[in-house]
């Protein structure tokens, strides 16, 4: 006989870059699989060195990274992880960022702009990644940034479920920080039982990207519990102010729901000042003491990560998993 | 002497598909050259054939294609052009698409689905373009799907002084047929001297994308002079409930202003029956006589157009062309 | 253990464009699957939309198009289904065409003009596309134009054996309408026992491509039943005209045989009126009503298309299913 | 000031592999250009060094290669070239193949072949090629092999001329050596005013690719002068053959006409004793005296190449140049 | 007339990263041009902005990086300019390091490790890199490691004249610290006039990359002044061990020279009291006061790349500027 | 139910050129399977036909190729067997080739040349291979040259092991004969128990790759046993040039062992008579019996190659196989 026969088995293997081991382990645990053990190490010029000590042939490698600051750092060190497993023969590669960096700068705001998330899309695919698995896209666009297949999961779910077992929906108001949330509002809205809506009427000046403008509310939040949503909050300057316009509009009871808490400095400050009864995030960025505050609540992204990895690698549909949106 | 030496020169050809002619004749125009001649013609089957009249060696060529039904054939129309410029040693081509086809399917709505603003952006890559001219895209991320330059042009201007030069800006609201649309609403306002916004709190189908369950309005429209803004208008189901919806919270005139006028059967019929005071839209795509009516008012985008065309061929800044978006 | 395993199994599934769908029916019987249900419908504008009504991660998917006019659309319909299944994570993408479109634009036949049969094969990769399975391309070489595997099919075997039921062999003289098909000709010679060969000799002006000039047949036809023969009949007036030579130098009965029917008006008319005996087709393409006539015998392609489909599926050689050729 | 401008100027360069020295040194003269000095050597195990001794940073380079045997390490000399070009900074690179290597293998004749054709223009693209100048493809297919812009001319004008000069066109045939150049003689027969035409009808074995079973004339041949064509002589089995079924057939004089004149053994003896009156090939090709005998006449394809490249450099229309096929 | 003629002209444009100022104003002087003014700006998170004041169209764009700590962040930010330079149709773009990252991960040091600086030349060709520019790479075998030209210069010319002026030729053997660079130390031994070569046998555990352990001398050092020669110095440990075993060989005075003085703590501590006399680098990294100690000599490399990219933009040869090595 | 399910296996097969077929029955014993069947022929210009005997659809080829002279042609029979075997639908292809061609090109020794080690790495990509594997790459940087798995084997092993074996190990100096190798010559001390290292201090043009002035030996050896170690020996001219300096150096016996006995004419001649009491190689290249000579001793690589292969294919680890080194 000419040829060799072995029936094909597959393994899926989880990676873990720096960023946020406890999130990794939390997964890892919901998928009853060890993170792969590696070394990672920095040189002193800022170099990052990696190696894997388990072979990876063949394997259904998941890599998973966050981004809080040093965010390049850690895309660097992603990159790196997948170029060592693509050199190293894993046979699927799948990225999972839980936040996908650089998102804002998904156009170009004026010319001899950069689309940098288009770039990190582009840098995933050359370093060597087949797919992506990622959570609330700061616009579902970017999904087609990617050339190849994207599993866009929401946390949306979580969220606001959250918000049913914890408030009255009787007078809650769904309102959007800004005129481009409007249409995520809306989504919310029809998850809360068809509550009403309202947004800040606003400017956001394109040169200077965190600073605000914020003007009035457009439509009804007097006596009402707000929920305010975004999909990320960074310094907290947008959503605290956000907060203010509401109060002096007569909003009751502020409740602030996001995806992905950056919480940059002053974000703590801000936010536990703001007069917000609660701030609710999820882990898809690894949170510091300092950054964290009596008002705050964070729920675990892990569940959602990995049934999700789990059906990849089965070959499942991961349309149940998030209400029907992918 | 080893080598032979000559001075470079580049010379600006246009270049266009069949859909608009009337279009390509008035960019023309404004730019000083003649369309350059060529044969078209659809074989029985419906297969395509394009040839140049002209050599189209070392060109800067320009290939303006407009998107009416039957869409499908002018995209290949189009591509099949990009093809034979390419494999007739065109220098560089430009794809002009003053209407970007398949743009409001830029994301998956839910899974399962294509990506096809990404698809047609990279066929006109596999074809051979090698930049995009394009105006008022659905979604400013669509920029992001091309691997190249892309001259994103935006047709407000025009728009905006038209209504500041045939309206009085003082009872003027801004309003947005959905929610996806706040944020352009947003930069109406700016335009027409800071006007209030409003926005159509509705629901729509992902699985059947033209048909809009319209709400109620968000906002303060009530004795207002409502300016309905939007991309494109197609059928004009959406656009006229949203008429229907204003009128019945007690607006004043409404006007709608629009880039592209697909105005697909029956809009024509619906947009004349709505009780909209006019319709203004750019000659993004040609018009027949079904599809006009009397409150209709279709401004010209060659001009833009053209002047784009020239800057790009002499290597200028088109940022000035709009108004500090580009 | 830090790996989770499992054995790795594949599954077949069969996807349909709207151009064909009883052929397809065809091929999903002989497999014994079902065509995957799938959402598709046009825009008011012509812009085609898609949804897979099931999963289909990790398929060896089968896309299956037939190209009658518009065939524009059915091209653009099948690259949008493919990246659709790319997107949704198939694992290998065939796509099925049993007429290739644009196939006789294989190359520059003067200057300036596209190479389209090659951009076909190129926007079919760029889409998504692993393979290709087809049937008897106008020439043999467009198989090299896509970048990884074809299997190039060959209804001749079909047909030859129609012939060989229905045709006494002894008197026959196998016939090329023109210059460029004596080669297929001579194999269909082969296969009717060694019989003779005869062509027509003429003109064909590369700017009018359904127009021939036809002159005189070359080689003994005289009382003759002549198999004329030719990979495809679009309007029916070259191969009409053949007939009207070959009768003028006395042949006897004329059977024309042909792979693909595109049949476009008028060659229904042209056929039953030209004095042929009969005309043999395969159903690669779906013929209308409006298209069939008395003389028409139409053979079913399903089976040959299945069985390749399950060699693929199962990795065996496909050499044995067309007498030699792939 | 921010930049500095200069004008923008281009130069010609020409670069010989060295396989056909001497038609490197003719198209140069025919340009009034030197061919590049450079230093290319074989080390000892058969790998090839090549450097150039003058920069070509910024050159518009032509790459000029021909393919007498052994082959493969012309063509592994030009893929070095071009790749040296490419690294140094050359603008813009033309491959210059007057003879295309490996044009017979454009499709799979059966299952598990390469398609080396294909092959080799994906070599020449990654190794650098822009764009290729070739003359007289095997197959015009083969033009869309290449990503890119293909000139390919025709030396059927040369040849046409000097039978038109040297004998008289009154009692001529065009005789096509199989049933695959039939259309190629057609052509012929055009530019030879309209003379008839002949083929052999025979069989090729596809796994035997220089042997013949001639079979017998297709075609009236008696007592005509017959121009036998074809696009190279290999080995000369084939045109042998077909002379000495003209002969039996009763053919007067017979000439054979081929652009590409490979004459690998036995050539020269079988041409030399087939019968023919005379056999005229271009110098595509370098030919030792061993190739050579009494019959043999070689027109110089210098001057089209050299009128390709300057028209390729100066952004001319090559249509002209070869009777409207390009 | 169809088309619209003009001059074809080119401009440097020379834009800089955030990581040494310094340098790129250096190289502007020489050039005499102005660094194109820009906005570059790290969000709270670490997201990068940049945004050009400037049309960049039709430009030969000149990038210049420099990689100290935090290096990842540098090397993004030089990224998404070039994205930035791509979008806004730059003509060209060249990518200058004079110091490469990662140039050190460049193979695999055991199994499932990465090759990080092959990883980096994909990075820029993937943002839109067409060229680098680059200075004394960790390996010339680098150079393949990118996909089109790169100017590989040598800062050795420059460090071997300083030699030559400050010491006497007569006593000096040049030394390498270890077995990978002998080759680089004959270099310089024939630079210095053929003096003998000396170097470290050591081991390196490539698990733990900066630690080292220094064996003893091979080669003749008693009484010599050493020139011991590196491409980098990092933390300096390799080095100052180096010294030390000198030293202990009886070696006179010890000169360190190298190209890239990364000088990573504690490298000044380690070097001002290692027992070497001097110390020079060039400033292809920005130094730091802390990084400085008395016995440092920091040469210019702003004359050698400003030269180069002159060169470059009006396509000169650049292998005299490194003494026959380019 | 739509879909078909059958379990997924996968089989080896081994493909083998023409150059070294004593090499692939080695392995193919070694590995219990039967080289597969093909045709493979020169043309009589000099092209290459292939044709595979077996369907290899689906399989996990592994493509055996060795590079004696005349080695283009064997890189070219490589090549098209790949292409066959894309086209063939194989699921994976590894090249397999013991000795690298053109390795000593790895970089630009001066400008204006190519690098052919990155081209053979793209050639090989470009025809379709997935992965390669090798042995003793030249520079360990080639590696990085091709985008995707390298599995660089190390025969330094076996060859230690032969030498432990065979030569008292108390008196050995592992000498490097230039500057570029010596850090291999250190890995050789190191797996030889720790001995001392020696080189020679030459100069070698880079303009003419085989000559080499050979100076003096930097290092001790008098009296001791030295074991002359390279990657390969070519012509041997720069090995036994080695050799008589160290003899004049007053060595005592100078062993020779390399992976790669080239051993291009006059090697054998050299190499007998040049004072070497052994010279050890491996068989990655067949040798002709001109080649041979008394003091030659050949082990087999087969082995080596046979565990790689299937550790591939069972996506094993090879760490192991190499002591640390993949």
């Amino acid at each position: 006989m000419t040829a060799s026969w072995i029936d094909n088995q597959k393994n899926l293997m989880l990676f873990s870059g720096r960023a946020h081991p406890e999130l990794a382990e939390q997964v890892a645990k919901e998928l009853d699989v060890h993170v792969t053990p590696q070394t990672a190490r920095d040189f002193a010029n800022g170099e990052i060195f990696v190696r894997f000590e388990e072979s990876v042939r063949g394997s259904d490698a998941f890599v998973l990274q966050s981004f809080p600051a040093p965010l390049n750092q850690w895309l660097m060190e992603q990159l790196i992880m997948i170029d060592a497993l693509k050199r190293g023969s894993a046979k699927r590669i799948t990225a999972v960022l839980p936040f996908y960096p650089y998102a804002r700068q998904d156009k170009k705001h004026r010319g001899r702009e950069p689309i940098s998330a288009r770039l990190v899309a582009d840098l995933l695919k050359t370093a060597g990644a087949d797919r992506i698995i990622t959570v609330d896209l700061h616009t579902d666009q970017i999904q087609g940034f990617f050339d190849g297949p994207v599993d866009h999961m929401h946390a949306q779910v979580q969220l606001a479920e959250y918000i049913r077992n914890n408030y009255t929906l009787d007078h809650i108001t769904v309102v959007s920080p800004d005129s481009g949330r409007v249409r995520v509002a809306e989504k919310w809205a029809d998850s809360l039982g068809g509550s009403p809506l309202a947004f800040i009427h606003k400017t956001r000046d394109p040169l200077v990207p965190n600073q605000i403008k914020a003007n009035r509310v457009v439509g009804d939040v007097e006596g009402r519990t707000c929920i305010l949503i975004d999909d990320m909050i960074d310094t907290g300057g947008t959503i605290a102010g956000a907060v203010n316009v509401l109060k002096q509009a007569g909003a009751g009871d502020v409740v602030i729901a996001a995806t992905h808490g950056v919480l940059s400095h002053p974000a703590a400050e801000r936010l536990a000042n703001c007069g917000a009864k609660e701030v609710v995030v999820t882990n898809t960025l690894p949170l510091d003491e300092d950054q964290k505050f009596s008002q705050l609540t964070v729920l675990s992204i892990a569940p959602l990560l990995a049934r999700t990895i789990r059906e990849v690698f089965e070959n499942g549909s991961v349309t149940g998993l998030f209400n029907g949106n992918a």
